[in-house]
């Protein structure tokens, strides 16, 4: 059957995650639909390069797909686009090879998490950042988020609940920048990343920054696993799933 | 009694617009609601600069309203940001004195209008630009949009169920930008504008760049109030009210 590779984007706002579940809004649940009514209700299922959580956004997700038909691509994605919600968005589509798994086979993905640092919170970015209105030394977090980097086991990073048990990864960059005067984003390279991994980066890297953990926080807690190195888990509303790379 | 003046940001997305109506959600309601609350359910009113429609969005709205007690400044405006829904802000406040009056006094008003022109929708933008996927001579809609400038009778472009006489306005500046790859913005700054002026000055440029309107359409209709000559009133969620100056 061939298979076709999607390139899609979602606002996570009003979805229950990414990942289908009884009862739940999902984008999994509503890309199905979609396929499934341009297949005859049919159904088709699909397979993310991983899934996404309650609240949380994708610029560049990838799905892959097998569908009984041999489509023309652009029309396929056109029909796609406009049939999901407004609040989804199917970027890029292509009939790829047999073998392609947009699980299995990622090399790289990258995140991105925003902050805004307004004194009033911005009505327009109160959906796709965090509101942080206390002071923040962001040297410190730029030179904290180098520990990141590298080869480690982040189990101290991994929230509870999942299945994966080789919990060493390799982020190959996590960079801090301020975007105009009350933006901050997180990017974070790597070759795949745990389960509230990045949102639990970024809240222990906000408590850095704060001073309510030492510079050295992220070093001692990859070292000695101590949970009391670690921030909060970081708010969904900030995270991207920005690119995935194969 | 002490008068206050306002800048507010709003995100129109889910109001009935800016004045207040019955059985309806609107800024005003919400505004109102929150400053009577803390005036011990003795109700306030509140006055803008000028009423925005369903959907239209605000970044540098300004309002004035008496209040009964001498408030410090910051602890007022901060009372009111954090107690207003979450897409409403207050962003700055102060004591003026008496003779300040937020619509009256009113000496330019900046309006910025924004288009996705991505190939599939953009989720992100949905609710702050309008999409539009049909080909664009955006210097030809720059050219057309000079017509603009200057003082004129803009009754063609004026929607009805006004009850304005005076239909002259003075335009400083009509500009359109590429913001990025996909991306337009339309800016006007003009002394006033009258109802759906904006929104109905976008229709008819975005007309003209598809080549559906001759170049010389807004020189016309000024010309010969031809209504012919102008386009559609662009939708609502491509406008923001950016900024009032006195």
């Amino acid at each position: 059957m061939p298979r076709y590779k999607a390139v899609i984007a979602y606002d996570g706002t009003h979805y229950a995650g990414f990942q289908i579940q009884q009862n739940a809004h999902t984008i999994q649940a509503e890309i199905e639909q979609t396929l499934s009514r341009l297949n005859n209700q049919q159904h088709v299922t699909i397979h993310p390069s991983g899934r996404t959580d309650a609240g949380v956004h994708a610029k560049g997700q990838v799905i892959h797909f097998d569908y009984p038909h041999v489509m023309d691509e652009e029309r396929f994605r056109f029909a796609l686009d406009t049939q999901t919600p407004a609040d989804i968005s199917v970027r890029k589509l292509e009939r790829v090879s047999d073998d392609f798994h947009a699980r299995y086979l990622v090399k790289e993905k990258i995140y991105e998490y925003y902050v805004d640092l307004s004194k009033s919170r911005d009505p327009f970015k109160r959906l796709y950042a965090t509101h942080y209105i206390y002071p923040l030394d962001i040297p410190r977090m730029q030179r904290a988020a180098k520990a990141i980097e590298g080869t480690h086991d982040f189990s101290v990073f991994c929230a509870t609940g999942t299945k994966v048990t080789d919990k060493t990864r390799t982020v190959y960059d996590a960079r801090i920048e301020r975007i105009g005067e009350t933006g901050l984003k997180f990017t974070f390279r790597g070759n795949g990343f745990l389960y509230k991994m990045v949102r639990m980066l970024v809240g222990t890297l906000l408590k850095i920054g704060n001073g309510r953990l030492p510079e050295q926080a992220i070093e001692l807690a990859l070292a000695t696993c101590d949970k009391k190195m670690t921030g909060p888990t970081a708010a969904p509303e900030g995270l991207f799933l920005s690119e995935v790379k194969y």
